[in-house]
């Protein structure tokens, strides 16, 4: 088995093959851009390290691991659009460095050329392909409109946040471990334990992200302390203060979300003091284990060794342990 | 072989089979709103016409011409957000009625559903059919942005007015009809034929709508006249002006364009008066014969014979002698 730099480098060596150097150059230029900004590359390894449990090779899939990849790309696009985010990785937005109309149809441009890299998947196992690309696909985009919904609103359960987060952040890991499995030819219930393993650690990964804005170290985390607090952000963290609030923080809390005359430091500082009086941050771990833990179960009586199985597991929990 | 109608009534049948009351209902009630609007279903009836060429049974084909129809609705939405089109088939464009988020997501959501009809048809030809569609996806994109790029340009050539007609519109209607030749499993030079047809008559076609604005009957046409004229849109009737007008005309035309103190109907009258004084109907006509002849002799040697292929010649012949 390949270990994680190994099938980094692979996917980067495959990814820079790829030429978006074509006419008409306001097209493509967001393109290259957007696929030079980086990143962890998080789906497309996870394909590969599924593949790779079902043999040494993993050429066949890198195809596909530039699909979900691409497919990544083109959601932030169009999200950054929706969210009127005007930066990402430290640099402009393509709908700020261009503009939105340039942003839709590139994003366009890249979901059509996702399904053109997973088109070229061995076809013995295509139909498999497809559906389940699709199937996430979709998902992700009743994701985004969740959240977009829940912006209106003031009356989201944690259930629902949950929901909403597995389809718009967690069926895309779930996916590309289950599309490394099909293509490695795994049984159908290996390719679901994956997928279970993914979806759930998924939503332990976000949730991991709520609670970096508010309790990482700032430094290390590279991004401004409380950004989703600022924001009135509808995280877990906020959710579930309001769930437990006495009607003295919750008015505290409220007052604090709405006040125009409080520096945005004196809002985050008094929002994460709520946070603390509450004990949120240890409802927050409880459900970060949690769905951790349900995570590594999935993986029960899976055909592949834990010895294999390793490299895929310290990944996901390297990540739960990340501070930025 | 089945008529028009038949084709229509098969088509519409499955078309309302299809569910989208799915959740959350802001991201699907646009694309029920979408698909209710109607329309000639032209992609989808060329793609059943060119199945039906090869075989009775057109059955296979009818979710790849669903495919054709939702992409073809999705590059709708999407493509009035970046126009800022208020209206479409008289009725509110879904980023007018709802906003253009939702358009965005919701057309993403189409594009991925267009995918999802398209993995449905018999795999035996699944790799082919999506080559096919994924190269005109993207050169419908293509499209799109030279169409754009155009509005800010003064030296658009005719040569690149008719690329830029043939990506964003003819490769849609060749690539409809070149998919239900590979359903019907025709040999590759059938299949190119009856795609080389497409794109030229797809010319013509695009063409022709130029010719409507300007010299349709109004009454008939069933929008206003001359409403490429007063939006300034290089059309060909435009370009080719340009290219034939005296510097006297050029003058005239240019000052009516950029002139605020005229009425519209002063605007398209003296437009038409300088088309007229130049001939540009003839030309334009020309034009739209050359095309037409051109479809027609792409189906020269085609394995199929006259008295089958006439249902579609028919259908492309009552699309150029429309009056609206």
């Amino acid at each position: 088995m390949h270990d994680v730099k190994t099938l980094q480098e692979i996917f980067n060596a495959h990814l820079k093959e790829q030429s978006f150097n074509a006419q008409p150059r306001e097209l493509y230029q967001p393109i290259e851009y957007t696929l030079a900004l980086g990143g962890k590359r998080l789906r497309p390894l996870l394909l590969l390290m599924a593949r790779n449990l079902y043999g040494h090779e993993v050429k066949d899939a890198l195809d596909a691991a530039l699909a979900i990849e691409v497919f990544h790309n083109f959601t932030l696009l169009h999200d950054d659009i929706m969210d009127q985010a005007p930066l990402r990785r430290n640099k402009p937005t393509v709908y700020k460095k261009w503009n939105t109309n340039i942003a839709i149809l590139s994003g366009d441009v890249m979901l059509v050329k996702a399904y053109d890299y997973l088109s070229k998947t061995p076809s013995k196992n295509l139909v498999a392909i497809l559906a389940t690309f699709n199937k996430a696909a979709v998902q992700v985009c009743e994701g985004q409109q969740y959240d977009m919904n829940f912006e209106n609103r003031n009356d989201v359960s944690i259930d629902e946040y949950i929901k909403m987060i597995e389809l718009k952040t967690a069926v895309l890991l779930a996916a590309s471990l289950k599309l490394g499995a099909i293509i490695g030819n795994a049984s159908n219930d290996d390719a679901e334990k994956l997928y279970a393993f993914g979806l759930n650690m998924g939503i332990a990964f976000q949730l991991q992200d709520d609670w970096l804005d508010a309790f990482g170290n700032e430094n290390e985390f590279g991004k401004q302390k409380g950004g989703d607090i600022i924001a009135n952000k509808k995280t877990y963290l906020l959710l579930k203060a309001q769930e437990l609030a006495s009607s003295e923080i919750k008015t505290k809390l409220s007052a604090v979300m709405y006040d125009n005359n409080i520096t945005a430091t004196e809002k985050v500082d008094t929002v994460i003091d709520c946070y603390n009086e509450l004990n949120i941050e240890t409802e927050i771990q409880k459900q970060i284990q949690y769905y951790n833990q349900k995570a590594i179960e999935s993986l029960n009586g899976i055909s592949v060794t834990r010895d294999k199985l390793q490299i895929i597991i310290s990944l996901a929990e390297n990540l739960l342990n990340r501070k930025s």
